[in-house]
């Protein structure tokens, strides 16, 4: 019984066709579906149907998909959600385009998280024979997949309890009021598996987005990134720059809408047995832009 | 019940004070215990207490220790290994120094591999507490962990089903002399949680060491590795390149005893569901040296 | 007749030892000469006897030394400084410790350029037999070179063509308030040879420093510095960042005195018939900091 | 009176067709001009009209073209050229396609060298106004420009004097016997300017090239480059790796008629002062390829 990774955002956006210019000529994200008001997105290395859902519409995040290793593991995951006192519902193959059945869970954050157990199989863009290490005509920064995203709640402490004991996810890293047990926490950086987090949650409304992520090979990769998004009049929020934080290397910027996304790369790999880290609230911004160890105003308090 | 990680390589050098400067002043190791004919390393990221152990006496592999999730998983795995066919022993706590009791499988291919639940926890060397990205004044290399071993067997299908069927590893690549069922492996890349390889095995004699290998950052440490392996007088077999395979940037070269290592930096995150890459045996040599696209007798020779 | 390039900086520092801390330790030059309140540097691969001088008491820029590339330069370059309208000195050999005679240039913009054919040859730290490709221990960020400067003056124009009519540089790069010819400048990069920029003057009050600027490898070389700044507790001004003007890979940091220093990578290799390039005022900010398309404030108004 | 750089170089091809796949669609030169049997070249990051012309029939090199500053350059490097004992003839402007008039040197090593002062200007592909840090849509590797060549000639020492004493040119590192000043040179590395190298040339055959060159930005770009390689069937000679003479990171490689090309990065900037590096033979595969210290067969016999 575990969940597997992030497998899926939707986010809604102001206007598609501005949005299908950044995700996909910017970003390089393949086009995989389209109908009137919805384009469907995923990655040159992604082999799952999608990892992004645009709607149009508002802004902001519309749910989150995680996919979990197998289907049994449902009924454990909807029994314990329900226990920690999570409004939980049975979701059928098909209400997502792709999606196989599974249940959606109402978070003490007013998010919404769907775990499901499959997604047709369309291949990464190399196949499986003697493939290339990357496509031979990137489109773009060429994004290969999503990697995470950092939503905001009121009670940070809770959402923290609530991965770890609904969903088995383990804590990295943490922004804490102080070292103590009973300290509260400003933030916290989760981990399904090994990934440096596949989840983080700072204090803030509930319901929010701060950013979703997408993953980039290395530090000469998120320069491109950064200087694509010049051409392309992109506009930037932070970086390019080093967390201290997961030590991921990151540009922070905005699509059209003003959703905030993230291209990050590096940061450890992380087990359930290494020990969590940490920060402490004078040391906050060296952890969030450990360079320039500023944080701007923006970065903040914009969410969506 | 799951096999997290390699935890430690037991390797036997010829020459211990030659070893030290090699793992220690070059690759930049952290010794952690020192007795007559025997060293205990680690990497400055890894919390437990060590990951290589250097036995003065002969070359080669001594033994590859895997660390489980959980002390009930033990009971499991024996269990497995023996109805594989695999003459299995308990070992108790401090056989390995610092290490908890376990067992030890007597693999089909004449390796000794051994799964543990605890070692004793010493922390990475920048701590828990705001830490810095790296430690201030790394030695040489400043290598962060190790990350794989690759050996060799007669029967590479039988590993294959080995890992898979007793420890739960999945196949993440494969070359195999064709695209069907019955197809014979010449090589396999196993993957215990999501790294793109926690244990590799290609056709050869039973019981021998390719390689084992240290993770580095990225491609830039890589060439900094190189260039200190030149200064060093470290002899090298291939590299800098890129593999195919696992799609890594590599080093591989020699500790003065002829125990091949590796740098090795990127490649991608994988899980269970993804699809398994087949590498035919005509792009063999594609798949292992990208660049190149050649391989020297050196490499497909030595073994130690 | 020619200069071949800025040979040494003279700044002001507060306190000595502070200063020491951070060119020695944090950046890594080598202290090649110390007497009370005066500390002589030079950097790894620069093999003339120094490049930065600091000099106890106050702050901002002593002068700077420009090496020319024959003793006969001289009264060239004098003659032509003269009929530019600039006072000009001799200064004889040893007047600054191991630097041959010369002439002082007080510019337009006042400030102080000194002109000299000779200094004590020391040699680089990797020596000329069978040379390694950078010293086996680097301290700190390792600089291995001085690069430029960055001055600010009333009229930019006229010192364009101060440093054109007189010491034969050529613009790369130019802000300008249109495309005419008759165009007020705002900023001027000039080359004396193939950098991209030996000098740089924007419009500023007279006499002022906006920074010096030590090279670095690449993009991976800045990174490692950012960190190294943040472990030292250097203050960071901006970056790590792209210029658009010179393409240069940057971070903009205060010694403990303020006086701005840069790490500075890249930029494309300049020629005499390179087309110079314009920057219109209202891509300002895309020019200085190419991917994030803003200027602090601080970035702007802080001299010394 | 000064050589600026390399302009262009002319090879021969076996066939147009492939060699513009490989020049134009893998290395990402931009064709300038087409006429049977005849296609022109340039990078993006040139100014000029082409720096490469390819001719169909035969292999290996045409010419090398170099540009000088001034017309008036062109009588004096006649007249040294013809005091050296080298046969001269005047070109006219035109007999090379939108080339100035110039001087066309048949060097003691039976290469032929043009010295022009002008090439028709078609701008660089980013323009002068707020010009982008690259083109948008660069194809396969774009290089930039190309960099340098290596030919062969039988006597080193009496090429290093030509190089020196007709073109001003200063040697950056040599391969030499001994380091004794009547030493015989295996190999001379001569600068013209900043670059560490506009020309090298080893002992071997008359006439013959060894390779030439393109620049790249950083170790990044070699990499990509390589990988690109692999995807196109590109036949790589050795690399990545890194020079320890000139500190260049390289990765050569073959065009379809076997020419020999480089993708070059970094190198240290020189300057006329800079004392001369010496090589020893015992440490000439070293200082070719610094990481591996290996020198293959085909490196050092392949000629075109």
């Amino acid at each position: 019984m575990a969940v597997m990774r992030l497998g899926y955002v939707h986010a809604r956006v102001t206007d598609l066709s501005d949005a299908r210019s950044h995700y996909v000529d910017t970003l390089g994200l393949y086009p995989v579906q389209e109908e009137p008001g919805r384009l469907l997105l995923k990655g040159w290395d992604e082999w799952d149907h999608h990892s992004v859902v645009l709607d149009e519409g508002g802004v902001g995040l519309g749910r989150l998909g995680y996919k979990v290793e197998d289907p049994s593991d449902l009924d454990g995951f909807e029994k314990r959600a329900q226990q920690f006192g999570c409004r939980v519902e049975r979701m059928s193959k098909g209400e997502n385009p792709e999606v196989s059945d599974g249940i959606r869970i109402f978070t003490p954050s007013e998010h919404v998280l769907e775990l499901y157990h499959d997604m047709t199989l369309v291949g990464t863009e190399v196949g499986t024979v003697n493939p290339e290490v990357f496509p031979r005509h990137l489109v773009g920064v060429g994004v290969p997949n999503i990697d995470h995203a950092l939503i905001t709640a009121e009670d940070v402490n809770l959402m923290d309890r609530f991965f770890a004991e609904v969903l088995d996810f383990y804590t990295t890293e943490r922004v804490a009021t102080s070292l103590d047990d009973d300290a509260e926490y400003i933030g916290t950086w989760m981990s399904a598996g090994q990934k440096v987090h596949d989840i983080a949650v700072i204090k803030g409304p509930q319901g929010k987005l701060h950013h979703f992520a997408f993953e980039l090979g290395d530090w000469a990769d998120v320069l491109h990134a950064g200087d694509l998004f010049a051409m392309d009049d992109v506009s930037v929020d932070v970086g390019p720059t080093h967390h201290g934080i997961t030590r991921g290397k990151t540009i922070y910027f905005f699509d059209p809408s003003g959703n905030r996304n993230e291209v990050f790369a590096g940061g450890y790999r992380s087990y359930p047995d290494r020990p969590c880290v940490t920060w402490t609230p004078d040391q906050l911004a060296k952890g969030i832009f450990y360079v320039g160890r500023e944080l701007n105003e923006r970065f903040t308090s914009v969410l969506t």
